[in-house]
């Protein structure tokens, strides 16, 4: 028997005609080279309005993917309703890829026209020839000082929508499974691989963050999303901030840590989201501006170390709020807020849980599965497996690539490639990703654990653990350390510091120092390329083998 | 083009899983007339996992309508997820109605079984043999007197869930628009209609009860709903509270304003909702209770007076948070919580905007139509229209029932047969009921705010305006006014404290005084039945006609 309820869709034209009626009065500020710029949500929704006119005078076509290549501004949440309002699909495309990586993914979605920053265009343009699948180029001119090309596929952003009638009716998406939204993941090996999200997916997710135990975003909230609009769009919360009718800041191209506060400051953010990494560099900065305007700090993309989260408490009074999940769970899986049951714990305890990737959110489905079993794990908080995910906003495969099929299990859920626990209360702690994990003498060493114990060390400043071949043990661990800045330490103090730390054979073989840890175009480290540099030759065997089970 | 997404339904299995595995240590408190009982979520999963086994031994069939007729308890929570979460139906029978209307509605659903409250058994067990359909009679024991009859189709639920093994899987509902619950409207006329909801819509609808700007129910939450579980599933609260992982305390039948007030104190309730009725009620008692941890009253079912809310703002600093819906609307369709735009406003200022019916929750699309010319009416505060809902947890259809179809707009609207207005930030205010609007002269009375006006009165309790029949002005508004205890007004002095405050042409003709204002089966003025009383031969056109545009 089915229920007599409306056959309504969740789809964002729902959320663009309910921001444009309600929150008109609310603003978005844009950070960009040529200085701040203020929109209302009015102003914002009329331009959505000429920018959705403009892809059908350019003959983009009825299911186009469309790509961009830009920055967190005003004109990208433009794009991010005008595309998919309209029923086409916004892949949005990572500045930081290599030219190799961009190509394949414009020419796998086969993007129709590009819309790209100014001051993006050096990155951008040299591959314009070899993309013939993209017609038109559309310049978002923010005032930096790149060339624009003299060149008849390339048009002015704000030329195209001064000369645009804005669209006058309702847009309408019937079909609540229609494609809104395309992200590639930068996988270590293979090509990119694309998850393309739906209407439905994009306002389910973006629910869970207006709701109180996650980022409880309301239309009293001012979000400045650090994490790239580009990168499992900015975690969903620039589209949840429309939902909720929220201020938003945008920082255009400037990330620097005092350029991020300074918008903090000067906006009375409350609430903010970024890779740890950017809040590492804040951490000197913190009492140099007035952030008491924020109520939640939102790290993830990589586990957040415990002492960081607490250099931000003891020096604001805000730790920093992790939350998990990845490109395949749009992103928000596991949020970590504190819960009743972690009232009364002194401060130790309550870094501990923050140091967790936090408890699964509403509609999500997590386990954990041993993979040479195949398993299922109890939630003890100490059994290890493979993450697995199944939920509304959780992809079922890759777009239009099959090679990705070892992603999913038989049953349907993800699987994710993070080796985890989950304890009584559904808190998630990522253990390792799959390939990271140290193989020694037939027991796994977690390269995350053993990289917050080193960066415990206030000398240290960046850690990454990889595994060395060894004939003996298989596998053994190695430390590669970035020191703070003026501090002079040597392999011995290092293990010194670890050995009341871990298990004595957890103790790295060696202790390499390094300028910087190489990061992935996401900003993570990348273990990849030091295994490279460290042992072109004897590559562990984590790379070679294919995920545990698949 | 569709998107990659995982097909997973919305669904009650979901919500009780992960209740069930998340927050097995909160806890469900019920009041009854044998005293408080206590249970753990997870001990609560463990009686619905049997009493789930309990309805296919039973041999309740698969998509079965199960009926309910029970106060606000655990048990019925129980109801709540067992019947859904294995394939069926519950129907949740509103204990106030008129045994016509019962007997009416248990054969139009076709209940097959029927769980009572051993308190409510004298009213409903009278009807038994009539009701041949239903086959067993489950008495839940709640420690009152009434006798239990000694009849082969009388079980206990008690025992039957002793003898019962849990069920051992996962409860799977595969089709998110399986019918889940079912109530029934008591329309002035005609016969009740039943709405339908499904999985789908009551899960969205609990997601919107822990958005931040709603109720923003949360793990820390203590749960106190007053409104009734066989009214809209007391307004989609409790499973709301089982999502979020919220603790719950139910009152029983015990729904006098000191017993409501005494649970508050005992057990810190953080959240309450309820009729203006109940809050009216407890008004004089508001300084007797420590309620210092009450953050949210709300009130809905019937417009709250300003007054009232005011009231409580005074005594205990915390308004009452209206927010409107209907049995059709699930309901929450709007909600009364303050936006950035009011912050600065003065004590009557805010007051105002509490006195309205707040704004328009995510999902949920509401417009005002001229019942003349079927045009929409603007979003000015001032143009008033019948109001029209669509969403995804509003009602397509009545079940079974054709002749509800004149609710129903051509392009599938709700119409909610309530006149409104909505403002430019999609705040609702409710002018009236269509049937219920006075038309002097041509022009339109609102029995609504002429009721405030006069409530606003100190010496009166309660107000209700019903239309008299007129031959010059077709009808004229008549009070009815309820004193407060130990007050003596005259007609006179209610005419006087009017006057400076409404037009002259609203000042009511008669003002009769009675000693309670007749309400119907959800607590509401029956003004059917002071219209049926003051002029029973001259019935006013508003219940001779079809709501306007019909």
């Amino acid at each position: 028997m089915y229920g007599l309820m409306q056959d309504r869709p969740l789809s964002l034209p729902h959320v663009f005609h309910r921001a444009e009626r309600l929150f008109g009065h609310k603003s978005m500020v844009t950070a960009s080279p040529a200085g701040e710029t203020r929109v209302t949500y009015r102003e914002w929704a009329g331009r959505v309005r000429r920018l959705a006119t403009v892809l059908d005078s350019l003959g983009v076509s009825a299911e186009a993917r469309v790509g961009s290549f830009a920055w967190n501004t005003q004109r990208h949440l433009e794009l991010y309703f005008a595309v998919p309002c309209t029923g086409r699909v916004l892949h949005t495309v990572n500045i930081r890829l290599f030219a190799d990586q961009i190509r394949y993914i414009v020419e796998h979605a086969a993007d129709e026209v590009m819309f790209v920053d100014r001051s993006l265009l050096p990155i951008l343009w040299p591959l314009a020839d070899e993309l013939t699948g993209v017609r038109h180029w559309v310049v978002m001119d923010d005032g930096a000082d790149a060339e624009i090309p003299d060149d008849e596929r390339v048009h002015d952003y704000e030329e195209l929508l001064a000369a645009a009638e804005p669209f006058a009716g309702r847009f309408e998406v019937a079909d609540e499974n229609t494609a809104a939204a395309l992200c590639y993941t930068s996988g270590t090996t293979g090509n990119p691989k694309g998850v393309l999200y739906s209407h439905r997916s994009t306002v389910l997710h973006s629910l869970i963050s207006l709701t109180a135990d996650t980022a409880g975003l309301g239309e009293r909230d001012t979000l400045l999303p650090v994490v790239p609009m580009f990168h499992v769009n900015a975690w969903g919360l620039p589209s949840a901030a429309v939902m909720a009718g929220a201020d938003l800041v945008f920082p255009g191209p400037a990330l620097q840590p005092a350029a991020l506060l300074g918008l903090v400051q000067r906006h009375r953010v409350t609430i903010t989201a970024g890779v740890p990494t950017i809040w590492m560099g804040a951490v000197p900065l913190l009492r140099d501006f007035d952030l008491s305007s924020l109520r939640m700090v939102i790290g993830g993309g990589s586990a957040v170390p415990r002492a960081l989260s607490e250099a931000w408490r003891e020096r604001i009074g805000l730790p920093i709020t992790q939350a998990w999940g990845m490109t395949e769970t749009s992103p928000i899986a596991s949020f970590g807020t504190l819960r009743s049951q972690h009232d009364g714990l002194d401060t130790a305890a309550l870094a501990d849980v923050r140091a967790s990737q936090g408890q699964v959110v509403p509609l999500v489905d997590l386990r954990i599965v041993d993979p040479e079993t195949g398993q299922e794990q109890p939630w003890d908080g100490r059994s290890a497996g493979e993450l697995q995910a199944a939920g509304p906003w959780i992809a079922a495969s890759y777009y239009g690539n099959e090679s990705g099929a070892g992603s999913f299990t038989e049953d349907g859920w993800l699987r994710t490639g993070d080796v985890a626990t989950l304890d009584e209360h559904g808190y998630l702690r990522l253990v390792d990703r799959t390939k990271d994990l140290v193989k020694s003498g037939g027991e796994w060493i977690s390269s995350v654990e053993l990289e917050n114990e080193i960066m415990a060390h206030p000398g240290v400043a960046e850690a990454a653990v990889i595994a060395k071949p060894d004939e003996r043990w298989s596998e053994r661990p190695v430390a590669c350390v970035v020191l703070a800045e003026g501090v002079r330490l040597e392999a011995g103090d290092i293990i010194e510091h670890l050995r009341p730390r871990v298990a004595k054979w957890w103790l790295p073989d060696e202790v390499f120092f390094l300028d910087e840890v190489p990061k992935t175009s996401t900003g993570k480290f990348s273990k990849k390329t030091l295994r490279e540099r460290f042992y072109p030759e004897g590559m562990p065997r984590s790379l070679e083998e294919p995920a545990p089970g698949a």
